[in-house]
């Protein structure tokens, strides 16, 4: 009996008449990108054996002689002497291939009742598990240094903008919570995502199932899956789990872009609100004074990566027929570089945010700038009686005069601005305060400091 | 004092010297794609009002005012009476002016304590949340008319392909049941979604939160909110949930394109699986003959549609600063037409699966040819005893023969069998059958009748 | 004989049993959206008839019919009579059926020889070229606007950025230019994708041409093709050139969304370089101060919107076998999309450009502001007889040493700078203005403005 | 004087108090994507040292040190003994680090008058520039391969399908022809692309240019570029060269795809119009008779892995303000990755086009099924002087009296023809023959035999 494995070099099996060529070789193979999923292959394997021993497909003597061949395998791959051949194509028969050396015939026996596709579809799944679950741990190491970064800075004014103008005061510790909420919710669709990545394939085989007595439930149980897939067919095809997981990636990006384009303004010259530490950000080969947000801008670029790689994955599926299509195989890079992507991202992230000084006065300056109050008169004028609509038109006549003069709104006498309504009173200067603005934002959401740290408080309850 | 409403025309408000021009007025109104929010605008205005008059921030009389109002404006909507200006930009602006017209001061005080930027986001997630509800039933309806179609053929044996190779015989219920599972987890992804659509942004005002006393759980209570969202100036410019949406929705569509696909080969003359009733297609302009499945294929190009829209998402709020900004109206008609592609396109599969007609003799030729239970034989052969690995290797061998020879296995003799493998015994044949292949994968998700009928009874209980 | 018109609310053709739903109608349906190359679609068939006539296949009378009916349906369009019917499907089956009307039999004589596959690429064509004609068009105002910019600030002097922080002086014209710089490589572009676009499909019929006699460049000479598509099955598949079309577009609003963002953040009151004028800008229901830039946001929103129709239509042909399919017919809302906002964001932003108003005082400050002349400092040494990595390094310190007392390089002393090399001596204060160091700059593309307005004079050559 | 490069472990320049962390150094350098640029990073630094020579700003002797320097470090390279340090960032400073350990002075005074900028700017438009050349010449080698299959089939007829059904009778060659116009196109667009990549950036520096005297167009001529950026801040910011280089790389691989598609269909066992060489497929690891073409079905899914690099790098540059933010350094992995699917999978498709058996007689079979000839009955009862819709309409009777019988147009009797018009008669029977139909279809770009002869004989003309 010829060994398949040997004959990879020759021709596929023996079905075949000539050997693919070094080029298709090249070009089909994967093991040099799916070796990283190694360790989770053998453990899918070992679970599969013992399935298979306990419901005596395969003797007690075979299983014991895989676990250890595999015991040795997993060894010599985390000491780096395992040899990867390109001419075993994958990670999946590199692996079984040095077990068949190691330990013969039982190794021969592992390959029963599964096929690669439930395996590398199983594998893929063990993998991913994993990472999602680094991925939300990361999420919340970042949340908890946003919360930091928000509770020095409650009541620390700086204007909010709409437009990039100015529209009214805010805390600076409110705007940090902003981002504590959308990875908030980051973290929310990952653990949605990770309850239909944690079912087990195994068992669909190639498409079909197996004519072998096997025990899905065992394996589930085994590898700590939630359930088993319900539809062969389906279960060796599907990549919904790879797509929802990028899509979920890419509005963490988005958000990591969004507070990207604010440190890059923010420290910008003109704006000047914050600085970031040295250690992330780099100089110019030319340009002797330059000290430039390499990071943010870098995490900002890396969005598009991650949006490329949600394309190259609906792309991939769009109009594939059932079962399997080797196609599929190009699943591998996006995901394994969405993951690098997302963990490198959020860990350096946790930590620059530890790393911006903020300039209050800088903040302030600009907080007086711009009649941030005007709303405020606006609510004042309202609250004695005119309707929203006419307050507004009353309060754009005196910022009017205000931009043809040149001045603030709190800088007009009190018969300036009762040219504009009689409703003015004394009491409006208290209104036009930057504190009293702020204060006055007293509900749920609001960016009253009473309020931010009242949502400082819940969230690290939640996070604990 | 000036009608703002009666200015824009003019000028935005007091503070601007010009108006804005026709074509740049057109470029940037919106009212005629976010009309379609007319009924929901109403709605949380009312609970807006209700809220507000609760909270004695405006009269019982006020309030009464506004509900006459909207009731009159709600019935010109209807009955198509309504007529919408572009000079007023939005819907809210137009619905607004028309209140103002017909219940004065109490108009104009509707808009205390809110801005255009929470109002609109609340629009937008009571629009959603009914368009994600709809889209869950239609996926129902299309299950339970796929389950139909699946037991119908719970016992037709069609060749299960891999690489659009013969692979194993499956039936096609089993078959079937595949797109069951898919559009089930598509269902789920929307119930995940919808927790995070059906919270309430109202009351974070243009960003900051408002100076009234508002209350925003009474508010999140009549709009049957689950919750209010936690940071003002994350809900005026989150849109998380559209890309949410839209990603969902692309996976639905992915779905769609793979059924599609496989809809329009199984329809192709070679291949002639099944037949589409004539009120799915369409003829040719030019070939008499034609018989073309025209709604499979245009869904299929309808994936593209839906992955474009996803990624106009995605662009759109890569790398916006905080809070919001006008991009953020590109929003809508991504997510409109992404609602109404959904909703069109599951309709009318729901209907076009119950207009399929199966052709069993076609399928059966053709799980006759391809060798499609060669895993049966290997199976067989370790079941004596041989390991997999050499089994395979084994009917590798034979195969090779029935192409040379252009016969199938179960042509071959007792005695040309045995030359592949001396483990070979008379109750070979019994395993070479269609029947006896499909029957022996007996297990969770395998393709034997009796799994696909347990499968069906599952997902109906489950749908019920 | 029937009439395949009248026939279709019933049945597609006399080869179908049953009509297509009102739901299918709805779906599969074109009218609404395609009636917009009604009058190339009459082009293209008054040029085929032309051909039909001169080689003999229809008789002059039949095409003095079909001028005449095509005349009076022209008319009909353009005065909003003509009746589009959802139950003719598209706007050709509704223009052939009016002319049958008509005219009758030379109506239908008209179809002879070609078929909607070969029609409808050949409308999109001509369709198309004229769209491409009138972007080359905007895209060459946008650019005069811009110079006109340019010119009259070729001297006024702001910090170029790189990373967001101050760089180098510059000149706002030299700014403003590389703009016309990447508009100019979009007409390139539009030019390409012309060639491609100008190309006939008619005459490739359904797939594979046609038995009549016809003569295909005469058809193209009359329409003004520079040549015919030389294989029919690539002919009526192939959207490349749409493709092409919305690569090149996306480029344009690429450019388009990087020079909003510069306005949008040049109107921020932080940095305050500009203003634009009142006509572009809308304010808030809320924040009676505001201007916000409206048109400029919308714009860098409205890059999503193009990268999705993109993604759209690559993912539409993907994978898509020989020759027509139904899904081709997704390719039209995208495109059409894509031309309507182009030509409305090119028209409105050369009209832009004309109302920005340049605040060179706020610009000159921020000059001022971050070392900008530190890189002249390190030319200097250079040109002294340092080598420039160590020139670059002794700047570094004389920044840092700024940094530490808050002050400018222009702002030591002679004593103070020749501590970091001794090199430098009384002529070094020249260097250090922001007038010598953009005059220094002084080679093609480079900020000096000499170089500035040589380019202008030499762009001015080429757009005339 | 300290060493720059020495302290890189440290900070990045005297201008910084701490060093990049471990974390940051890899997420921020680019050396082991880059390093590919190596030789044309030296050819770009000779080209600009020999002009600064030429120009005097450097002596001769350090131009010859530092040819010497570059001459070893080339070689370095080449044998695989350079030493790339993560430390220092990217190919660039790597090189310029090297230079100066081997020849001192010279090597820190070859920066003179750039920055990494525009070096990096040129150094990619080099790499682009010779990728995109081996690219041209690979689609020159592939539409020869497809000419000469085209050639071998010129007479072998197959059913034409549109819509996946049966339309008309076409010739092998002519489908094979549409392919070889789509690759004609792509070669075309890379022409195109080429000239915008093949401009100088150097001499922009930073983003400004530079106040040394340097001749930019001496540089162009050295390294053969056909002009110079003509704006210095354009120069360094602009990537449409990537992203128009992508695009057209994604059309390539939708060509790619449509080929893949027809490939894996023809091959399945139910259509079997071809079959593809052994070493183009693999088998599957428990299906023993499989043979999979796995080529395709790779070639197919990389389509995704394109359209995502694309989508990539035109998020990476939406609403980037000018001039070069570190995000540009994303530009590199999708570009690269692109050149290297798009090479590889051109040269594999040039193999694999010469490993394709044809099977005329499937071929045959199937276009013998479906009516293939009806629209040349229809196009008869046109020339017997029926109007072209009426003959359609007589013609889909016909069709709709075969379906019911089950038999074919040609296999009706004259009787049975002549109840659908009299028009008919004896010499009807050549007109459904394949060969008749096939042949009349005889005029530039139709399926004729004659003119696809003409079409190969000119198409070889232009490829040489």
């Amino acid at each position: 009996m010829t060994d398949q494995f040997a004959k990879k070099g020759e021709a596929w099996s023996a079905r075949f008449s000539e050997p693919v060529s070094d080029l298709v070789k090249r070009y089909t193979a994967s093991v040099f990108f799916d070796n990283r999923m190694a360790q989770v292959d053998i453990q899918g394997s070992l679970a599969h054996a013992e399935m298979l021993a306990h419901q005596g497909i395969i003797s007690a003597a075979d299983y014991a002689e895989i676990q250890r061949g595999m015991a040795q395998i997993k060894g010599e791959i985390e000491s780096g002497q395992f040899e990867w051949l390109l001419d075993l194509e994958d990670v999946h028969l590199n692996i079984e291939k040095r077990l068949t050396e190691l330990v013969g015939d039982a190794g021969k026996r592992l390959h029963t009742g599964r096929s690669r596709n439930d395996q590398v579809a199983t594998d893929i799944r063990l993998y991913m598990r994993g990472a999602v679950d680094d991925i939300i741990g990361l999420l919340r190491d970042l949340r908890l240094a946003l919360l930091d970064l928000a509770e020095q800075h409650a009541d620390t004014i700086l204007p909010g903008f709409t437009h990039m103008q100015v529209a009214q005061p805010i805390t600076f510790g409110h705007h940090v919570l902003a981002y504590v909420e959308m990875f908030g919710r980051d973290a929310e669709r990952m653990i949605d995502a990770r309850k239909r990545i944690n079912r087990l394939p195994l068992g669909a085989a190639a498409l079909a199932g197996t004519t072998f007595p096997i025990d899905r439930l065992r394996v589930a149980k085994t590898l700590g899956f939630d359930d088993v897939c319900r539809n062969s067919l389906d279960a060796v095809s599907d990549r919904d789990f790879a797509i929802e997981f990028c899509a979920a990636a890419a509005l963490v990006m988005t958000h990591i872009s969004r507070m990207s384009e604010e440190l890059v303004i923010w420290m910008s010259p003109r704006v000047g609100f914050i600085d970031i530490a040295d250690r992330f950000c780099t100089g110019s080969s030319i340009m002797p004074q330059k000290k430039n947000p390499d990071v943010p801008e870098l995490a900002r670029g890396k969005t598009g990566r991650v949006n490329g790689h949600l394309i190259a994955l609906l792309t991939l599926m769009k109009g594939q027929p059932l079962a399997y299509n080797k196609d599929n195989q190009e699943d591998k890079e996006p995901l394994f570089d969405t993951v690098d992507t997302l963990t490198d991202t959020l860990r350096i992230f946790a930590d620059m945010a530890r790393g911006i000084s903020v300039k209050p006065e800088a903040m302030r300056a600009a907080a007086l700038q711009g009649y941030a109050t005007a709303t405020d008169l606006a609510d004042y004028l309202v609250k004695k009686g005119l309707p929203f609509r006419d307050a507004h038109e009353a309060v754009a006549h005196a910022v009017r005069t205000c931009v043809d003069k040149g001045c603030d709104l709190a800088d007009l006498s009190l018969d300036d601005l009762r040219a504009f309504s009689g409703l003015i009173g004394e009491d409006v200067f208290a209104v036009l305060t930057l504190e009293g603005s702020v204060a006055a934002r007293d509900h749920i959401g609001g960016t009253a400091p009473n309020q931010v740290r009242a949502a400082i408080a819940q969230l690290r309850k939640e996070l604990n």
